[in-house]
This record gives C-alpha cells, sequence and structure tokens, in this order.
C-alpha cells in the first residue's frame, strides 16, 4: 500500500490537544495565508466560537473540533460539577453552531454517547478524550484512503494524456486544513505530487471569504505542488478550452442518494464539467454522509453575515485589513453554500473505495 | 413610446466633450463608487491608457471612447501636422488596446473613414468630432430602444406572477456606465421600475474587478433600484430555489450566431438558467455584434494582468487600497472573458426587438 507520507514529514495539524489535556490548540484559519497564528480554546464558548466564526472550517475539521468541544465540556465538571443533562444541553449548543456541516452533529453525538456510558468525572473525561482521539485519527486514515483511492483515477488520467500535466480545478479548500491530515479533494492530488506524477491545481479563489486563493494555494505551495489561482468565474472558460481534466472538491453534507451540499459556487462547476464532459467527483469520508436525508430540499443551507461578501479581507504592507467593495448602502446576501444534485457527479471518492450515487449505499452497508 | 427617462432627470454620463472641444472627459471608473473622479483625456496616449487601464470599460463606451480617441488624433495635426497613414497607425494603436470588444475597432473605423473621406485638417477635424457624436447618441438610442423592447419581457414575468417581486440576476455591469446612458442589460431593467413595476436586481460582484459590487450596485442604488449584491458563486443556488426569474446580461461581442463573449462567469450562469429553465437573454445594440465571426473558437480572450485577482481594491477608512488576498508567492491567471455558446440563450434583446440566435441575421439583413 502506497505510504503517502512518511512520519518525517510529518507537518502541522490544524487541531491538537495540548500536553497538559486541558486546552484544545487550533490554527485560526481566518488569518492564513497572512500570519501563522495558533489559539488555545478552554472552553465550551471558545469552541463555538471557533466554529461559529470560522477560526476552524471544514467538516471533517468541524466534527474533531466539536468532538474536543464535548471533551472540554465533561473537563469543566472538574470545577463546575453538573449532571448529564448539562452535557446534553452544552452539546446541543455546540451542534447549532454551525446547519449544513453533518460532521459537527455526527462527532458531538458520537463523543456524547461515550460519555453518557461512561460514570464517574474522570470515567467521562477519558471516556471524551479517547473518542475525540479516535475520530481524529479515524479521519486521518479516511483521508489517507481517499487519496489511495483518488490517485488511480489521476493515474489513469495521466496515462491517457501520456504523462503531460494532469489539470485539476477544486473550490474552496478541502485540504488538510479542513481536514486534519491529507485532505479530502486534495488527497489524490498529494498521492499523485508524492509518486511524481506531473499535475497542476486549478484554485478557485471562493468568495466570499476566498478559503481557495487563502488556504488551498497555502497548502499546495508548501508541498510544492503547482498551482494557479483563479476567480471564481473562471473555471467554465478553462473547461470549455480542455484546460481541465478532471474537477474534484470536497463536501460539507452529502445525502445517501448523491446529492452534494459544498461551499456556494460548486453546483455552478459541475454544471460546467457536465457540459464539457469532463469528470467532477466528490471526496469525502464516510462521517460526512448524510444516512438520514435523500432529497436536497432537507438540506439546510447557511446564510452567513452579508459584510462577509461587502468586505474582502487581505493584507496591505504587512498589516491585515478588511477593505469594503461595494456602495456603503447597498445590501448583500450571503447564502455559504449550494447543492449538486447527484445527477451531475462522476464518483464519490470514499476511503472504501469509489462509487456512483445509485451504489453509495452498497458501499456502506450497514448505515442504511 | 414610453419616454425612459425625461431630460430633467438626465444624469452623469461616462464620457463627454467639454465646452472648448479640446479635452474628452470621463468618470474614472476605477474608482467608484468609493470616489467620482473626472479624469481630462488630450491625447491618443491618455485615451490609451484609459481603455487598457479600464478607466472607461464596457463594450459600447469602449466605443464611443475609441471614436474620441480618433477625434484627438486629428485634433493633434493643428499643432504636429501629418499625414492619413499617420492617422491610420494611430487607429491600430487605439484598436489593439483591448481584443475582445469589438465596439473599439467597429467605432475607430467608422471615425477613421469619415476622416479619411474629409480633406484638409479643419475639414476632418469637423469630420470626426460629429461622427464621434453621432455614435455617442446613436448608443443612447440603441440603449433606449432595447429598454423598451426589453421592458415587454419584464411585464410578462410581472403579470404572471401576479406583481410580485421579478427577481432579476444581472452579471458585470452593463449599465449607463458601459453604455453612456440607460444601459443595455440594466435598460429594461431601469425602464420598468419607472413604470413602477415591483423589480429587485441580484448583482454579481464579478470578481477580479467587482464591477458588479461597485458599478451596477452603485447606479442601481442611485436610481433607487432595489438590489442585493452577491458573489459569483451565489447565482446557481438562487436559481434553483425559485429566487431569480430572468437574467439579463450585456456583451463585448457576440458573433452573428449568437455566441456570447462577455465578462467571464456569465457562461456558467447561463448554464444555471438552462438547468432551472429560467430564461438567460443578452442585451446589445447592433455594434456589439461581430457580423464576420461565426465561431466561438475565433473569439478573442483577454488575458489580464495576474495581480487583478491577486489583490482586491476597495476602502479603508476613506482610503482606497488594495490588499493581497493570496500567498505572495501563488501565481493567478486572469482569463477576463467567456462565451456562452448560443444554445443556451433564450434570447437578444437589441435596438430593433427580441430575437432568437437563429434569427439574429433576419432582424440585421443588411449586415449579412
Amino acid at each position: 500500500m502506497l505510504d503517502l507520507r512518511s512520519s518525517k514529514k510529518r507537518s502541522l495539524r490544524p487541531i491538537w490537544l495540548d500536553d497538559k489535556q486541558d486546552t484544545v490548540k487550533i490554527i485560526d484559519q481566518r488569518l492564513l495565508p497572512h500570519k501563522l497564528v495558533i489559539v488555545d480554546l478552554k472552553t465550551v464558548d471558545d469552541v463555538i466560537t471557533a466554529i461559529k466564526d470560522m477560526y476552524v472550517r471544514g467538516a471533517p475539521l468541524i466534527g474533531v473540533t466539536a468532538a474536543y468541544g464535548v471533551y472540554l465540556c465533561v473537563l469543566s465538571l472538574l470545577k463546575n460539577p453538573a449532571g448529564d443533562d448539562f452535557i446534553i444541553s452544552e452539546c446541543d449548543r455546540i451542534k447549532s453552531t454551525r446547519p449544513t456541516a453533518i460532521n459537527l452533529a455526527w462527532a458531538t453525538d458520537r463523543v456524547l454517547k461515550k460519555v453518557l456510558s461512561s460514570t464517574g468525572i474522570q470515567g467521562k473525561i477519558l471516556a471524551a478524550r479517547d473518542e475525540a482521539g479516535t475520530i481524529t485519527e479515524e479521519e486521518v486514515k479516511n483521508c489517507r484512503d481517499i487519496g489511495i483511492h483518488g490517485l488511480e483515477i489521476i493515474e489513469k488520467i495521466s496515462r491517457n494524456k501520456k504523462n503531460n500535466t494532469v489539470n485539476i480545478l477544486t473550490h474552496c479548500n478541502a485540504g488538510w486544513l479542513a481536514c486534519i491530515e491529507y485532505g479530502t479533494a486534495t488527497a489524490p492530488i498529494y498521492a499523485a505530487h508524492e509518486i511524481g506524477l506531473d499535475v497542476h491545481v486549478w484554485v478557485d479563489e471562493t468568495r466570499p471569504l476566498n478559503q481557495g486563493a487563502r488556504l488551498t494555494a497555502w497548502e499546495l505551495g508548501k508541498r510544492g505542488v503547482k498551482h494557479t489561482i483563479i476567480t471564481d468565474n473562471a473555471g467554465g472558460h478553462l473547461m470549455q478550452n480542455g484546460m481541465v481534466d478532471i474537477v474534484i472538491v470536497g463536501t460539507d453534507r452529502t445525502t445517501y442518494k448523491g446529492d452534494v451540499a459544498n461551499k456556494i459556487g460548486t453546483y455552478l462547476k459541475a454544471l460546467a464539467a457536465k457540459d464539457n464532459n469532463i469528470p467532477f467527483y466528490v471526496a469525502l469520508p464516510s462521517s460526512t454522509f448524510d444516512w438520514d436525508t435523500g432529497t436536497i430540499k432537507d438540506m439546510p443551507i447557511e446564510l452567513r453575515n452579508p459584510d462577509e461578501v461587502r468586505f474582502v479581507q487581505g493584507l496591505d504592507s504587512d498589516l491585515i485589513k478588511s477593505v469594503l467593495i461595494a456602495p456603503k448602502e447597498s445590501p448583500a446576501a450571503n447564502f455559504a453554500f449550494d447543492v449538486t444534485p447527484s445527477r451531475l457527479v462522476t464518483g464519490f471518492i470514499t476511503e472504501r473505495g469509489i462509487c456512483n450515487a445509485a451504489d453509495i449505499s452498497k458501499l456502506f452497508p450497514e448505515k442504511i
């Protein structure tokens, strides 16, 4: 099996528990790529702020952060003892921070279940810490396996192109910053790069918060992967002109029927891929499937602060500033996600392999 | 016939000849909506800079600016006499400033033809000034007529919605700033607003240069037209959810077979409109048709400075600043236009009426 990355190369993760085991450390992703700032989370409120205000983002990382939120909640019982009702209500607060990423509720409930079935504060603390750690390492392994499976697709394209550059378009950031290690959409790209395939990534800037231009470009640059930032408007033109071989994106929630909620704008790229016969893949761990919701209409789409649209953050002489791009009086709307219908998706790259929409339930029979 | 705007309401134009007739005045559109700065163009070089660096933009306005560029060239002969060869070579310089907007060559050649057929410097000067003025007023009339024809479409939608709000999505700026008065895509909107129809415009911000968020929002706000700025990523989601009744865009060049070059990202909106059975209209004067080019592949697409993608301009405490949004080392690409194939266009709104792609040549039989 391909060893995607040796332990020596192990780089920073976006979240970890500090040595004293009482503080969760995260990268404040709002400031990247301009500043790499580590923030301490010590309370459930800290965790809620970090998720809601997008210090952390990306479905798997939101899940892991929530899991450690439950741990911090239980840890707080040492100073302020309370019963299971309190833990459950704190978990409800954590789960209500953002509506779309399903990993949030999934991870919170998974840790909560372990806590509720453990006895004594110390027992509950250990259970929470272990489960949060287990979820973290599972997500790492999932992403690694997504990379291994997705690599096959890129290798095939490379062979068909006689080893010319494989051009991959991605939207938003579904890299290790979103997923602990490897990433989802980026895992096959990193795998291809590591075995020496010639890959180049078109990075959608991903307005309003520019996760592509800020985070994906930064990640790829750090690993030496060739990439070019483009506006979100450009992908269709590139696809029309034979400059994209494959689109790979992540997702915040995908129904078991294969409808994909992902960062706003994903649907437009899926339409363009379909119109130009370009394969459109969604990379995700099983934790991002919604095993209850089959239909697009039931998918909760987050509406965020319009000022994220009206202002753009960037670097001005080493200072991070937000500049107003629009008339002061003009209103804006900020829909954070859209839903790409399954008919536009060529395949799903999961930790268990690749499947089309109809076969998701066959790949995960125990979930249905 | 509908009087779209009384003379009393006549507002600023984006270009005019000053009273002394030796200076062309333009609005520096790079600074809007934050600052309204008028710039003097006195030489062909000034005109070239204004077009290339996008002080002025939008196909009809580029044409009119070029027309006045020929006038300034001929005017310069008073101080520096030269022959027709010089005028022709200066016109070639003007025509090579930007490749996609066809009005540029069309207007330059139209004035040049009048100049070459006139005798004496004073005769050439008068011929150039008159022809530039004629082109300007023709474009105003064209846009007014586009408004009258396009209004019928909006009125019909309004009737079908039982006078509920008609939601119109537009991309980039095809307003009066791009077209002297009324605009192309905005002309039907202004007409609908003036007769009291309840219209609301979704304004694509239009990265990289944000002509939507900066210019269209400013224009609509000044006229009191309800509007909301959205990211370029959002339109597909809005269309999926019944929040868009019609898309109207302008164009920089449309082939006589109906393929539409317009600001990058237009194609993605056309795909989404098609996927959701939403009418997608292109509003243009006959000066924007390319009567020679039938195929998409021959359409010249401008590649601009990548820093227009890497940096975003906006207001920071009353100062206009450009902030870097990406890692310093990451490259970017800046394709300025894309081509929407005719199969995705419901209709073309021209000064002579509305037609589909197949009937363009029937509406303008003398051009083919």
